[in-house]
């Protein structure tokens, strides 16, 4: 171990804490933050303070801690993005150019369509280099960011599904990190990675069905234990069922949220109202604070909106999703239609379902002729 | 006084107070209610215990009470039709063939569209008589029900206005019922009444954005106080600012809610939120128990259906509106754009502004001649 470098961008809850992780296990890492002020604790000590799962802490060092990107990824075989998804574009900007061939770029998650988006950058941008992009289907830690240069690990996920563009480089991502991060599994290509977003139907809807408590008592309540009621439970039902219907004419089978409760925390239940209220696993997680969150700026935009795009493109009526986005872009005073990641943004506009697949599973569109073209 | 004769459609919180109110000011009175289950107290005693808004108490004596509409409506002189609007279409399907010439119906309120359609079934079904529709713009009296033959009103409301339709019949209703409700003052036509309905911004939105705390707490908390956040306010300003530009599109300059906070209640701000906040009017009033309330149920079909109808005739995106109607589709599992009341069911589709304006200002819609035809 030890001899792959990691550079991890982003040094939020979820950098920081991948960071230091990736230490502990003897790895190299380079940690990037855009602003350098939220770092500056950790440029002086060039250590995070990492509390794990069994409450032990470990002082992990980390070789680079920058602002400058190419510090950050030069040297680095694995890039590890743990940032949202509203800054995916950005970063692949910055790293277009300087990516070099047998590079590695993780979404650490992608939302929807984070991978095919982070690809067409890099396209558009003419980067060079023989570069693999993947995502993963949700972060694999639950941690949190307790001080300048502290994290800490409550919870590893266990078999987190990822995914690269296209899938034939799956693998070689799963083994080359596999010492590090033995969680990851392999998923089928990038559309099964972004359509199992579980966030795009909890988030935004029952942040808004439930604005005024929110935005009234700065979310002191259980987000999915009170604010999950019989009627707010319907709508994600609703928006699952579009979810997966639109999953379905890419012929993608996505796994229902019922279902996906039973798997990730045994939580079974007639209706998603009751698995949700019987999973011990949501007791005590508070509504956000303000409606400023992500669970809105985040994945309505990088959730919904793809969601909504390829319902279109593909023909599914996507009628309660859309409601969603609207009233979210009402709330925040901005087009989120147009902010977010359509089709065109994740490089699919004008392909056909087949077309889309071979993408996504081979990385090259073969083009087909309809029988007129080929007479 | 005491000559005419009333018919109340209706026994409940408010058809109660209104029945007992005109037969203490010495109208006679006749009651109807569609379940005789509901006034089977009151068909006993024949009378109502009015509390009134000084606290004293009257019995008053009704003509007679009934669920046989013809026992109700066949002498009636002016009969007020005092139910959600979701119940105007079988109380127009039931009086049509029974209307005769110089009765008057008015709908307390109509909410958006209730004279219109109305007059629609009446003609439909081939009401012989000369029969006058009008609308209120809200209910006259604040009141409640507070026993099975008990109700008690706690403030009279001062200049509702009220419209017929034709409008060339409104002072010929105000002077009939001047006497006995002087508090209703003329409306230009049934587009004004219909178009100044405020429930329809404030009702469902402020329930579906305070869904779960409703449903988890069964509405114990202040509906317009604590409901009322800067977001939850900005969503009711962009309704607000739909309503009043589908409006304007009929020619109408609706009142926007802001100014109706201060003409109705001195309530002032430079925003709904300011203003909402800074009404005493509405304190202590707790949220609906439930969702399964008149707040979804009524104003979704026969407000915001009716307004974003209008506004997809006569060219006005109503995008916050349909995201609201949608939204309530899928909470009540039902279709309101289906089952609510569209410019077919107020005999407007197909008609232009200006046919519009002639229909409900003298009755009949001349036939418009475009240059081409006239030649």
């Amino acid at each position: 171990m030890g001899e792959r470098r990691y550079a991890v961008i982003g040094a939020g809850h979820g950098g920081k804490a991948m960071a230091a992780d990736l230490a502990a296990k003897g790895f190299s890492v380079n940690l990037y933050n855009r602003t350098s002020e939220h770092i500056t604790e950790i440029v002086l000590r060039r250590e995070i303070e990492l509390e794990f799962e069994d409450g032990t802490v470990h002082d992990c060092r980390l070789d680079v801690v920058t602002s400058d990107i190419s510090e950050a990824i030069d040297d680095a075989d694995v890039i590890m993005v743990v940032l949202p998804a509203s800054a995916h574009r950005d970063v692949a900007r910055l790293c277009a150019t300087r990516l070099r061939s047998g590079q590695i770029v993780v979404l650490n998650p992608g939302r929807t369509g984070g991978a095919l988006e982070f690809r067409r950058i890099l396209n558009q941008m003419g980067c060079a280099g023989d570069v693999i992009v993947a995502e993963t289907a949700t972060f694999i830690l639950a941690s949190r960011s307790t001080g300048p240069a502290q994290a800490h690990i409550f919870r590893r996920k266990n078999a987190v599904p990822l995914a690269a563009l296209p899938a034939i480089h799956t693998n070689q991502v799963l083994e080359l990190v596999h010492d590090a991060l033995p969680q990851f599994i392999p998923a089928v290509n990038v559309l099964h990675t972004s359509l199992d977003n579980m966030g795009a139907i909890f988030h935004p809807a029952l942040t808004l069905l439930n604005a005024g408590w929110i935005e009234r008592t700065m979310g002191d309540f259980e987000f999915y234990v009170d604010g999950v009621t019989h009627s707010t439970a319907r709508v994600l039902e609703v928006l699952d069922r579009e979810r997966v219907t639109v999953a379905s004419a890419l012929g993608v089978r996505a796994r229902p949220a019922l279902n996906w409760l039973k798997d990730a925390y045994s939580a079974e239940g007639e209706t998603l109202y009751e698995a949700m209220q019987a999973n011990p696993g949501y007791q005590g997680i508070k509504a956000p604070r303000t409606l400023r969150h992500r669970y809105l700026f985040e994945d309505v935009p990088f959730s919904l909106v793809p969601l909504a795009s390829l319902g279109a493109q593909f023909g599914v009526e996507t009628w309660a999703t859309e409601a969603m986005i609207r009233l979210a872009c009402v709330v925040h005073g901005t087009n989120y239609f147009a902010r977010g990641r359509n089709t065109e943004d994740m490089g699919l506009k004008g392909l056909r379902v087949s077309e889309v697949k071979q993408y996504v599973q081979v990385g090259e569109i073969e083009p087909i002729y309809d029988s007129a073209d080929v007479e």
